[in-house]
């Protein structure tokens, strides 16, 4: 007989206690395989509970394997096996959280991915919001490749400002642009190779890598990707960011757009993967049409987001399949679900549907141009005519700062860290840096008030580029 | 000179309408690369516009490539090549979209993915939706592996509910199965196999398969997969559904779960992913505890979804990933976004640790309880004895039905869809049907009301399964 120590004041049931008890044995082996438990009816009576409890423990253990009922014989251990011991150092991750917190906070942000976060309307989303979460229909299933009013919607949207052509049947619904880019992979063949921009978007590059695919990095030739090249290699898709070169900001002219869809054209699993990231800021004349709409051959995958027209928590973005891709898209992901909540699908249609993106857009393109005039200016009043050149400017949310001095890279890294200032590098968009590359680095200002912006290039100049060299200089600091 | 027909009445403003015109002359080759254009100051007098405007239109084109400035000299059409002309036909999706809806509406839906739709706390997600809609930081970027008080969240109810023990940090918030599966892919060796349950989960058999992966479909005996089939096997994964087989509904005894546990044990790179879909719902007993629990070697991968305890509109799963492929996951994934929003992770979170969740989950496996025992009740009421088995019952959302009688499967299928029932076969989880396989069926009851149950199971027992067979039966139909 099993002597099992109940406490009748726990919290935990009965039933419970006896399941854990007998599984506890189990495992520690102090029942063996074979052994026979003693009958319901008596093992009851010795704890002094009802019958039923001890069945329900006893079923309990019969539903996970750990005893088995032999008709009219009773409960019996089932054989288990033991399992190898490895240590676990589960501490790593929250550590390495842990350091990251302990950096000094910055003075003067330039990153180059920031958006405006004070002008967004967010009381027009909340009151969509509100809207949508009182429809029922919004908790049901969702067409797998997102709901058709944002099909729709984006549709439209496309079609008046981009110049894309589509149809809402070829628009697919993504959370953002990873998850976008691992759809395609799958609808690409395995062996497929991509070329990239080289200075490229290094976060599409390594979702690409990590899908499994090869890349053949492209360099530019008057700042857009040298088609020649491309055409000599064995590349089969392209992934090129035509209306502003991600990340020297420059435009794809239209003969290279048309050199690229003759690429693309000349070969059966040819693909050019168009990235129109922040296309809709330029500050200067009308905004470019997209690539795809001078597509005639069904070769421009059009891939766009949400993250900078309204913002980077609103995990949406899409894609615009040519005709034949959609057909293997519905074939092999037929039946993956869409991604994105439905609310959040249903307040995004109606925002652009009731003409709020426009406006929006509208709005941010003004304000961004005056902090882009800003920086230009202040670039301007601070630095000395010479030693460095702007860049990548009159579109997007950043401009590139070229250095001609005579300060070492580390050097100015070291100065921009010390005066608080993130400060990014073009450097690390490039695969293989080209001859005579001089030390850049991307200004963004989206997230900065114009007073910050006047400080910040201040500083920059000052405490910086224009700093006299001190071979002391981090030993000096180090006295407050 | 050219001459451009500027209506002036347009809402199109002057210099788009020019830019468009001699844009449209460069296209279709009325205008030839290496043509001179007339300066902006006669072409404005030519126009009587302004010459600002001519000047805007210019620098759209320059900034396009259409034309190009030469300085003292003008702007010059730049050489343009020509595109090879494919026909689009873009009407196919649209086309098959719409005989889809020609379909007869379904009287009776006995689909096993279906859930309850009714019972849901709309009115408290709606109220905690509110409250976060109110936040302002819900706008900005979140933490790329999901929000830290939603990952504490469900840690928390892991250990509680499932036996899982885990850290926040171990925990990757994603959008549902499919987008979970791929992120895993990412982190495999490309030339893995992948072993899986035979009959299994066939999306997410499809899933693996299109993201380039060997799959092994493993048979079962006794309802659980065969270990020693999967040790002979080439396997270094393992995806199973310990918890409630799918499709079979049964439990792994512990003693296949520590063999299982073992195999992975014995490879560096062997892993097992648990998918613990609807493990939510046993109408006896306590739950089974999760794989993961067991598991001491940092070896099982746990995954699951709110799709069946919430709704599959919510977009949100979660995968568990031992401490050291989340090292790798911190290398290879460490610059992709978490797709899901930032305001629902909060609801979410809000949900779970307010104790909705779990209130929830109370009320819905008493009601989905009454459902299953009702579906049993109407099939032993309305079916002959010996004539079908039932199985897979006491946990999950559907129960099986493993028909023993003389029909052959088309007529079942026949007779069914004649009587407007949606009744979906197993024969479609296999890989390869085992001997002496009989018909069998999935009856979801979850979405259904008892009265529904009694209606359809009636109807199934009269009109499909026990209905005389009649070799007119197709042509007498017709006749209304």
């Amino acid at each position: 007989m099993i002597t099992i120590p109940l406490d009748t004041q726990s919290a935990t049931p009965m039933y419970i206690q006896i399941y854990e008890y007998i599984r506890g044995e189990i495992l520690n082996a102090s029942l063996l395989a074979g052994e026979k438990l003693p009958s319901s009816r008596s093992l009851a009576a010795n704890l002094q509970v009802s019958r039923s409890t001890v069945d329900t423990a006893y079923e309990q253990l019969v539903a996970e394997g750990y005893i088995e009922a032999k008709e009219k014989r009773g409960f019996f251990v089932n054989p288990i096996t033991h399992i190898q011991q490895f240590p676990i150092s589960g501490d790593d991750s929250r550590k390495s959280q842990k350091t990251k917190k302990q950096e000094k906070p910055l003075r003067f942000d330039f990153n180059p991915d920031a958006i405006d976060t004070v002008h967004f309307p967010y009381s027009v989303w909340k009151s969509l919001g509100k809207n949508q979460l009182d429809v029922p229909g919004n908790f049901l299933s969702g067409d797998h490749q997102g709901d058709i009013p944002l099909r729709q919607a984006i549709a439209d949207y496309l079609r008046g400002s981009r110049g894309v052509r589509c149809m809402p049947e070829q628009i697919i619904i993504g959370a953002g642009l990873a998850h976008l880019l691992q759809m395609l992979c799958v609808l690409f063949e395995r062996q497929a190779t991509i070329a990239m921009e080289d200075p490229g978007y290094r976060s599409a590059r390594q979702v690409l890598v990590s899908s499994g695919y090869d890349i053949i990095d492209i360099p530019l030739r008057d700042h857009a990707l040298d088609v020649e090249i491309l055409t000599r290699s064995s590349a089969d898709i392209c992934y090129v960011t035509p209306s502003h070169q991600f990340p020297l900001g420059s435009v794809m002219p239209i003969a290279r757009r048309q050199e690229l869809l003759n690429w693309a054209a000349q070969g059966e699993n040819r693909y050019i993967i168009e990235d129109d990231h922040d296309s809709e800021f330029r500050y200067k004349g009308k905004p470019i049409p997209a690539l795809q709409s001078l597509d005639s051959t069904g070769k421009v995958i059009y891939i766009g987001t949400f993250s900078k027209a309204i913002s980077p928590a609103i995990r949406m973005g899409y894609m615009v399949l040519p005709p034949h891709l959609m057909k293997r898209y519905q074939e092999k992901c037929g039946s993956y679900a869409c991604p994105v909540s439905r609310i959040e699908q249903a307040i995004l249609a109606d925002f652009i549907k009731l003409g709020y993106f426009e406006k929006h857009l509208n709005r941010m393109r003004k304000i961004y141009k005056g902090k882009h005039d800003c920086i230009l200016e202040k670039l301007h009043q601070y630095f000395p005519e010479g030693l460095v050149d702007i860049s990548g400017d009159n579109a997007g949310l950043y401009v590139l700062l070229c250095y001609h001095g005579p300060l070492a890279e580390e050097e100015i890294e070291k100065r921009s860290k010390k005066a608080g200032i993130e400060l990014r590098s073009l450097r690390g968009y490039y695969s293989s840096l080209p001859a005579g590359y001089c030390p850049t680095y991307l200004l963004g200002f989206a997230n900065l008030s114009e007073e910050k912006i006047d400080e910040g290039i201040r500083c920059l100049a000052e405490q910086v580029f224009l700093a006299p060299e001190s071979c002391h200089s981090e030993s000096v600091s180090e006295v407050p």
